[in-house]
């Protein structure tokens, strides 16, 4: 068999807040030795608890305008007056490595990647159902009733770019989520596309 | 979460003989007590050990015959003189319980359903190497020289149609190329289009 190196495959993650992504992520990353979570770049200060380089990348927004001017990013966006971004170069040179990357974007900045990644995987990960987002968000206990409303709204407008995802994953339980995913990426691997150049010239 | 449910899944499995796709079947048909694997009719006679209704339902050329005129196949092949085929109405019946049903059919036939039910998947399978693949014909041993040379000519044909399947699985162990399997069945059932009715409308 023609063992040639694979290229690693473009993972897009996308889910109302509050749905649990974080937990599911970090679920597959404890799995999955060998992928790779892109960590995004944003101009908004940092909440308590999180950290630069791991949460975010920490920028500010002359920073940022210069990676947009750069042609820096793979997608960015701009949400409650911030904005969000990926950054190209890393991503590249992960995937050449054949190392998976994982991207955690909301809709907007997903429907760019598709336009600029047409062969990345996109996952939508969707709550048991809409009054458990509800609940959900509401025993973080984080967010007032204003901005729970708020978040609420925002699920809503990103639940019609549902069909925008090739696959679409439901969070009731994190363990089944994650095994989805997994299952997902190695299919994807089996794709015959990405395995050509395994078959002989008969 | 709206438990409707859903729609078994077709699962159109090819490869050239000798590849070892019925110890693939048999490994995944023992880890999935809910799959069905769809038997062939066939006109040619059984050979030692092949039981009816088993490794084939055999009929004759006139039953065959009456079944394309009554329009209940669906796809059927002649090889060397003999009719291969697939009755529709059993595949519809399980389909449409729930039940994944698994076809192991040649590329001719398997062009045939991919016309008539595009939300197949198609698998196709193939040895390590073609040089593994001769050698597992030889190894056999129940073919002389000349019908493994017709084989290994018939295997290259097949080959250019491999482009045409949604997954390329390598046989080199049997127990990786079922998990393989099963994860592309599990990824096909986490498809946005199999699961939009678990969608809340909101």
């Amino acid at each position: 068999m023609k063992q040639m190196r694979t290229e690693g495959q473009l993972i897009v993650l996308s889910g109302p807040s509050g749905v649990g992504k974080s937990t599911v992520i970090a679920e597959l990353l404890s799995e999955h030795n060998d992928m790779y979570f892109s960590v995004s770049f944003t101009t908004r200060q940092p909440r308590v608890g999180e950290a630069d380089g791991v949460n975010y990348h920490f920028v500010d927004r002359k920073q940022f305008e210069a990676m947009i001017a750069n042609n820096e990013l793979l997608e960015y966006a701009e949400y409650v007056n911030h904005y969000y971004g990926t950054s190209l170069k890393v991503i590249q040179e992960k995937l050449a490595a054949g190392i998976d990357v994982l991207l955690d974007i909301e809709v907007q900045g997903a429907a760019k990647v598709r336009e600029k990644c047409p062969d990345a995987v996109f996952i939508f990960i969707i709550p048991p159902s809409f009054e458990e987002l509800s609940r959900r968000l509401h025993r973080r206990n984080s967010d007032g009733e204003d901005v729970i409303a708020g978040r609420l709204q925002k699920a809503r407008t990103e639940y019609h770019e549902i069909p925008h995802y090739d696959y679409l994953v439901v969070n009731d339980k994190v363990s089944t989520a994650a095994a989805e995913i997994t299952s997902i990426l190695t299919a994807e691997r089996c794709r015959t596309k990405h395995r050509l150049h395994w078959v002989d010239d008969v």
